[in-house]
């Protein structure tokens, strides 16, 4: 469908106050699932984000590894383990990680942002101690009711962002999107869940937002129930309905991504649905909005 | 007709290419005719150039008088003597019309800017001597085929435009509205018409684009054949339209602008139509443009 | 009378302290009186400006309206109502009140000291919304001894100034003159006392000194007793004078004025007379002084 | 063997002269060979290039890539065909190079840095496009004497070096870390010869020197005499020794290398070996030098 | 006599300008002669370029060694000989010499200055290498007519004067004091003629107005008739003079340093007489002026 | 003994982890005693002193007046009479004392900096009114066991330190090298002790580091056992010998300047042995250091 240029012109201007709203302000968001896999969902999450560059954001994107990973792995006849859902990393499953994250999967978002007319520059934790992380231990629970910690290698938390570098390239107009690798004490590269480092991050940077793309439409109060759609949410509504385990599975490190970022400092976090197209736009520049937002 | 949240991010997605283009860049707008009076049309000029600064253009407006002018000198009992088309203004009525446009006209759309959250700033040719002018000779026609110069008061041509304090307001980010009253020498004011100070403005800032707002479509090769309408000219031709008198009456100082402002440096100058909504954004920042462009 | 150029040395050595008191200091002037209307005291009072400008002073300038806005309301056939000594103020006499004060009087201003090779800027309070204003309510007092409030239309009182173009100005050495016209919220023009501008402005800018340019000499204890004057005075002092009745009258504003700019952060506030020749130059840089000032 | 304290200070303030002669410049490091593979000399390398900054010098370094591709390549089974000595590189062969230069051998040069208190960033050509490239084309002699051109994939030549990236980076006092991948017009990623990166690096950066880090000492009039070492020669000298097949081998890009960014306004461009342990400090900051040097 | 303060008001306000003519200038001051001697007149001109200082002129002031050099010597029982009328200067002299120049006048001056709220800064040529000088020969004639050279020592003539440091103090808005003492390739001092050193410094900083004052009133065409005096002359007049022989003497210097700082980019150089109260104010800020200038 | 490349640059690089703790940070340098009369020790001072320059320390140095003012004194036939141990200081006497020490030692100091392409800027207590001081009164005890005090003269005490100027030139890059005399309020030069002017430049720069140059190891627990030498003393230890007079003498003043520097926010103090060849940087760049240190 064309539209004439009248309504185009008009729709452009309904868009002012959204634009103002955002003007000089940081956004980070966390780009993975499906809007990281299609290639015209791709295309258009980059058209996205320039767009919100030129009307005067500053953008951060924080990336995951998407199915990538996993293939590069199998190609390298690695088996993996899994202890409570985290996959056990040893260095050479790490190395292959990086080397995927920062060497394949990075580059190609840098590339594509170059490529419509934003400098942008590729980053991982690694840069300028940008990320510095520790070693997480998975919980395990025993036959016997007890719990206990285990060694699950080089899967990392995050002890501290180091923000200077982002500042300095936002000021300079540039564009940083960020690999989920931390560095360690000794120098040790940490595979970290890109929810979690966008959650920081935006928390570093007192960020105005953080926009998690997902492959869900937002929260349901009853996810059988399409009219239970929630689309706003105060922590304690979230804390609330992670107890009573109405939030649980796949959702529980979105929702605790939003929780962390809210409570270091970001204004606002929102899971969004990354497999609709424009959703960063739709979010920001629409009455609509669209997924669920997470307020203090 | 109310459209859906996906169509309204896929057109602002479209424009993407057109705000780049205009990124950083001045754009002089000659703000007049009827969409200076109707206040419909006033309210969607005021937003194209709130939107305009805030996709990144730094645009200066420029005003002309309206009908305001005539209707105060009557209320004042003036009535005009006319030389050759052009208003004998004795210092009285220079003296009205600096009052109405200045204190006026200027101030509303200042106010108007303001309240749409961008810094607007009004100027006239006086302050920090923005466009020092002096006058201007009418030329008559004798009966016996000789010409002459006739004195007609206070109407001026531009003799040079001081552009320091538009880059320093500019620099610091608002938006400077200028009304067109030059100043003499002797700090007399002289009013001069407004297309002239729109395209000398636009030269001296070296501006990227001149808009000149009126109350028609453009220009035709037969004005009365709409299928001859002509949405590009060099300056040559243009020029050879005015030799051949294809180009006459009031569309005159139009094209007589556009070709000082880019003799004097503008990137180019379109004439269009202040009749039609939201014409400024139409022309800047979708596919079809509107009105017709001069250019080099 | 000439001097000998060893006097005029030695006299100009004279002022340095003076000058090293104010140097880089911010100085409100109230401008009005028969100082804005005899021309060779116009002349002089240009001249003191851009001599306290040359000497490192940061001046702004408030002006007033004069007799010049009952001219125009008198040629438009307008007659004005008064209560409780305030005009009422329709749409139409708060137009042209505008026009007058920001078309014509700041307009001349700004010329007279252009020429003076200063680089004047003349603003209203609409400009980058400078003077925020709310209707003003005028106190009746009724027969029955109780007090009501009138609405006398668009005059205004001020609710905040916004100093940030005045601070961008004075950086880049523009002189800022300020026409007494406030802006509501809604857009609309209100006509504001020009000595509580000065006020507020002085107080906003944190400045060193107002002065308040009159027809009178300054303060005295007994007004027919001209050796009863009084070159200082403490808030308290005056304060116990306007209880006392013993200031009375149009002294009343012009008081009030020194004691909301000294309440809101100005240094010292002057009643000065702007009939003197250079009035502004005695009270800054000679050790007489001349007028009566208000201190902590 | 343990020096006194005197012996270390002397030996420090000898070294005062060589400090001020880099101090403030540019020097652009290729990092590769023998020096990038043993751990104490990679270790050496690091402290080199840190101290090198402390002393004011502004180090980039471009890094090669070592058998570390090869390496993963063969794990991932793919053979590598060969045209006239260049690899011919499919589309699965530079994704895998891209993975092991950016993912893991820039992230651990990175990492090290960081480790000894420098901020070091981690880039490719692709990060604000710094290195533009396009396909190489490999030059065959065919048996009959004829030659002609044959795609051999990936393999990219310089087009343009955009320096703006770096120096915002070295502004900031960061140190860049740069793997020699190219973007191409169509966001392809193409592998460049590490030395030609440096090479056209440092020209672009009119850099002070380049230091060539090789596993030889240099060059020698006579390979088997090392009596014939050659610590400085011209280009004129060089081009000389080329022609008449005095240079030859795997020398030929080293030398080729230094003579492009000699031509492209690098000031030195130095061969040294990087085999011996703290070389760069030797070349830089001792009477003797090391290696061969190529001047105007 | 005491003037009204109306008289004074009016007179600053003459003075404008000229004020105006030098805001923003640098003015070199050669302070010698009876001024550097007689306290009150010492205190006259420390009075007067603070005032320049306060309207906007950046004043340098280079000091001569008035008698207290050859005091000094005499007390240190070294007596002088003079070869062409050029002490002859030997080790212990120019130690003498430069100890009373920079520790006793140079600190007197800067004391002074500070005590009337400048911030003063004493300098000497060796300060950042200020003044280069190399020895000046003696040029002597020989009964027979011919002319040779003589080794008188530690005098020096200047070689370059690095101005970055005079930059770097008045862009901070202190006032440099500087001493005529030379610094050689080898360290040593020289003592250099105060006229040229301010000449010199004159020229390098591209002043507005060199001002040597002397103890004569100026130039005069016939010395003995003061109705000859000249207040402007013409480099090509001053040359045609000392070719004639009508200026000699210890003019010779004074007009010599005046061709050399219009010759090296000053505006126009004076002198003018020391021993007239406030003479820098005098020839600056009145329209009488004093002395001889020597103009382009 | 000549050292090979390599052990110089194995050298350069242990000193690495000492540089990069000193980068950045200001330290005040006492220069006196022996290393200010030994030619050699002098020339190795003023390496040391460059060198910390070059590797990234903003470096004061404060110089004593050595046997110098003595040998002038007596040049000039005066004698000193000394109450409690400190000179009587006439107006002569400080008049020969300043002229010494900025003419002739501060001078030479600059000069040989100088030369060695850093650019120092010699200072006195009187630019800028770095060093604002008072008379210091010497305690006297009368044979009754009473005390009083004594006028000695131009013996002064600081009151301030101005630091504004030492900032403003070491931003610019200048070495700063100060003569101890002060200014009083009547413009007075004060002879002060250097070690007091060192401890209060330390402190009010927040110097990381005041260091002391002497003729002497530094502290001994028993001054005839050289195995009790104390490399490391508290504030309290130092207090607790003086009060038991483990230290006395000579030593007094400089571990009272220490503790004095301490006080005011130096970060620490230390007493080293001038006498020992680049005791500077043995102390700064060695893991042994030399001297005694006192901390908080």
């Amino acid at each position: 469908m064309e539209f004439s240029a009248e309504v185009k012109a008009s729709i452009l201007v309904d868009a002012l106050p959204y634009i103002q709203k955002f003007y000089g302000k940081t956004i980070v968001i966390k780009y993975g699932g499906n809007a990281m896999i299609n290639d015209d969902l791709k295309n258009k999450v980059m058209h996205d984000i320039v767009l919100m560059k030129y009307v005067g954001i500053r953008p951060i994107i924080v990336h995951g590894g998407g199915p990538d990973i996993t293939g590069f792995l199998q190609k390298f006849g690695k088996t993996s383990r899994f202890v409570s859902g985290l996959r056990v990393t040893d260095k050479e499953t790490v190395q292959i990680a990086e080397m995927v994250l920062v060497g394949k999967i990075n580059s190609e978002i840098v590339s594509r942002l170059n490529h419509l007319h934003v400098n942008a520059v590729g980053l991982s934790g690694k840069d300028a101690d940008l990320i510095l992380a520790k070693k997480k231990k998975a919980v395990i629970h025993n036959e016997n009711g007890s719990t206990g910690e285990v060694d699950i290698g080089f899967v990392g938390q995050i002890e501290k962002i180091n923000s200077g570098l982002l500042n300095d390239l936002l000021d300079k107009n540039y564009v940083p999107v960020i690999a989920p690798i931390g560095t360690g004490e000794d120098g040790a590269s940490y595979n970290i869940n890109a929810d979690y480092v966008a959650a920081e991050i935006a928390g570093a940077m007192q960020a105005e937002k953080l926009l998690l793309l997902t492959d869900v439409e937002g929260i349901y109060r009853d996810y059988n129930d399409k009219s239970t759609f929630l689309s706003t949410l105060t922590q304690k509504q979230v804390q609330d309905m992670i107890n009573k385990r109405e939030i649980n599975g796949g959702m529980i490190p979105k929702v605790e991504a939003c929780l962390c970022s809210l409570a270091k400092g970001t204004g606002k976090a929102s899971i969004i649905d990354g497999r609709q197209a424009h959703s960063l736009i739709l979010e920001l520049f629409t009455s609509q909005g669209i997924g669920t937002q997470v307020i203090r």
